[in-house]
């Protein structure tokens, strides 16, 4: 990461793989008295700008309003495997599962204490937000995200 | 208002007073089976943004990319009388109870066929948003916030 | 649809393909000064909800708490083509693209004035709620949505 | 606290008074690029909510599905006072100040790092939720809200 010393926030319970942890509220319930579908992409959302803030130092509004690039989605998709209810933590581990020129995709699994509850992959583009437009990633920025996918790797060897 | 001629959005059901409409939607619940109580705010904000929009011919996205002000909210009350139901349609009424020289206030009656729901009250300073600071409400959107508040006092007189 | 007669909600602009309009709050929008990717999942849910109140008459919620039925999604997908900014309408158009036995993937594509700017598919499975159990969709309910099919194609058809 | 061998919840920082803390989310934020005021009544409806459970050893959810209590709110007012951006932790500090015979108040400070942001209070009633009727906070509920308001008081006597 690119300051060791930073302190994490307190939501981000493992650094590789990236881990990210928020309490179910009630008003992520609906009628069914389980998780609105609708939250689940906050959740896929609020943990992929998390580990961008820890791996780069600069959450998506920082590197908006500081640098005019921005990593608009792309395309999402979602499989739900297990519901969730208020009250219950909901870990979700983001992993990179393709790096490109200008854009990558990310693997996002939401796990509680009763197992894992969906899986997401949440691809984005790297743009110049004042020209809309895809630029390649940096050399910096790339270089950090390789790197945490070979921690990634190596964190999940067998024994 | 600023161009008669304009096709209003279609939520808005009423000119004088102003009343924007909501299809009250299953995300809108929690496991109580009633609306969240802090989806109301939201309808709040959505009403009063949508009566700026009419009046002005700005919503408060245009005002602040094209002219650099924005409306922040300083306070909220709101008090909650009756419960609401997902499939409901809600009508949100927006009126004037104050205007200051650099802030308003808005009240906003919330009602959906089987009567009132909630009512809030919305203040908010008019602010440069560069400087982060309050400025005085020029005077051609005093005027139109003015002539509103009379053609609410005249829609609203007895027979 | 079950009840001709019945006064159609607001936001609904159209039958046949079922059109839902939404006026995008400044709320929706982010740092990016576009929407924000993690409510496009909310419009998709919104429009297919009203689209099954309209079809059947019982929206999710009164589904669930009157008939003990949910319709739970299983997978979502969705593609981003055009940003929205707040101020703008967003019509969202539901079709239906498989009926299966339990389950039926809707396509729900995202329209301002400027054009498309999303499209998304929602696989959903009809569900006892009580047991959690997918249980076959009633042929009342298919046969609804076969209609729909069928009006949807006659709709479309070249001249 | 009802059991005090309990885990608490991650985001739970400080037991008296009561803070949770949530880092603040790119979908927090608005074209004004700092946090949407709709966002505030979340925040304090999850401070609350948290509060409650660990208090208790029941969130709302469980409360109300288990023992068919609910806590409505009846008033919510709020007061801003320095604007939030994403990336930032922001603690809500949660206090009683009120306590009814079958309602209470509390008061949500919110803070980060630059200091308080916003001021909340929260009015519930306790609510029979099958009769839609408020009814007495029970005994030993209400020995837990009173135990926590002196737990309070002495947590800030000063030195």
């Amino acid at each position: 990461m690119s300051d060791p010393d930073r302190v994490l926030p307190r939501q981000v319970v493992r650094a590789v793989p990236f881990t990210f942890r928020r309490r179910i509220a009630w008003g992520d319930s609906d009628t069914g008295r389980i998780v609105y579908t609708g939250r689940f992409l906050d959740f896929v959302m609020d943990a992929a700008d998390a580990w961008w803030q820890v791996l780069t130092g600069h959450d998506w509004h920082r590197m908006t309003v500081e640098h005019g690039h921005g990593l608009p989605a792309v395309h999402v998709d979602m499989d739900f495997t297990r519901v969730i209810e208020p009250g219950e933590e909901l870990d979700c581990v983001v992993t990179v599962v393709r790096l490109g020129t200008s854009s990558f995709s990310l693997a996002v699994s939401g796990e509680t204490a009763n197992g894992q509850c969906f899986t997401a992959t949440l691809v984005q583009a790297y743009m110049n937000t004042a020209r809309r437009k895809a630029v390649p990633l940096p050399e910096h920025l790339r270089k950090l995200v390789e790197d945490y996918q070979q921690a990634c790797r190596t964190a999940t060897l067998p024994a």
